[in-house]
């Protein structure tokens, strides 16, 4: 028998017709999708593609163990993550093994920080696997901004706000454009360490793009010490123009 | 009269599956396009769009004056290149303010190294103007490799060929993942750059990703000095794997 082909697809940062259309025809086709989601929550990939779906589509949602309860530098945050990606990769596999195809759903791209790269990881030395990329929160962001980010030869450094400070502040001084992924809880440093790197001043936040939640801010105007999970934070850069 | 909007699309990497669905709607209704290309070539933004036109689209073809006739270095590149994007910034005007909407073709997204960018800064203050992102070359050329390309906290930072080389090694030390844009002739100083920074060996260069073209081929196999414009070099971060 011939094996089934487990597909990782990008579905862009959020609005459904932000998917490529090779996205959309292997959504409309499939016979069985799976995503990650929450427990507990509808998952954010799943409700993108609701209006692409066969009505009989099988469905396996694939539920973190954890994601924000144990502190990323835990031992047991890896430990449970691992058996975690494991377990959901044996099972897609054992899905394709006996002949047909899964779309993986994946919000933005696929290999641009992830969750499908771990299952990929696992399953590309034993089971047919193809990707397909999608338009990245990022650029959602700097659209959503109005804002080009880079121009001429600027340096481009996407950074996430898990880092450490001074790893962030290095890598911001010799960027010409910055974008800051995953900064949540972690604004107070991020924002220290763009002050330090003299980068505070053009920083621009973008909250919920290409979502109806949108929401885009100049830095200073942005209290607290958190934002939502769905926030990037931009720098655009200053090069050529002629 | 109400001015008509300028829209500036991106159309991703190449495969005119690629473009989003977004894309393909503002296309298949436009009744006028607007595209960048090189002297006596038909361009490949306008080749992608082929089959999703209306047979009756009205055509606006922008040529480039120079491409890589002068040094950029050269304040008549500079000069050449502002006359131009100024010359086609006002006839688009011209259709907007008469009513009419135009499509702007983009190559991958057009707030990432993209030459609607130049247009945009001259429009956006004077009629509507819309962006839609796409897939970017770089999304399509780690897709091609098979190869993820930021883990976990992953420090990525995306340069361009044409940049210094002492900036090019700064950056690259001090990233886990690069992405190289635009080496073009500038494949030995990026090469001594990436070895200087100690990148080199997991280095990947991806020419022509999601084009009939396409190949994927480890750096040290590249012989010679100069890759085709559609090259972009990889080198794969190794953040957290659970």
């Amino acid at each position: 028998m011939k094996a089934g082909t487990i597909f990782g697809v990008g579905l862009g940062p959020g609005a459904a017709d932000l998917m490529t259309l090779r996205a959309e025809r292997l959504l409309r086709k499939t016979s069985t999708i799976a995503y990650f989601r929450k427990k507990g929550r509808a998952g954010r990939a799943r409700t993108t593609v609701e209006e692409v779906l066969r009505h009989d589509v099988r469905e396996i949602a694939m539920e973190y163990p954890v994601t924000t309860e144990i502190p990323l530098s835990d031992p047991a945050y890896n430990e449970a993550l691992s058996g975690f990606y494991n377990k959901e990769a044996a099972r897609l596999r054992d899905i394709a093994e006996g002949g047909e195809d899964v779309v993986v759903l994946a919000e933005g791209d696929p290999f641009f920080y992830g969750s499908f790269m771990h299952l990929h990881a696992r399953l590309k030395d034993h089971v047919p696997v193809e990707v397909v990329p999608g338009v990245t929160a990022m650029s959602a962001a700097w659209t959503a901004a109005g804002m080009p980010i880079t121009w001429g030869d600027d340096r481009l450094a996407v950074l996430t706000g898990t880092s450490g400070k001074s790893d962030l502040a290095d890598a911001m001084a010799q960027a010409d454009a910055l974008v800051v992924m995953k900064t949540g809880r972690h604004l107070d440093k991020v924002r220290d360490a763009l002050v330090q790197s003299r980068k505070a001043a053009g920083a621009i936040v973008v909250e919920f793009a290409e979502m109806p939640q949108e929401r885009v801010r100049p830095l200073d105007e942005v209290g607290g010490s958190e934002l939502p999970y769905f926030s990037i934070i931009l720098v655009p850069g200053t090069g050529r123009r002629p």
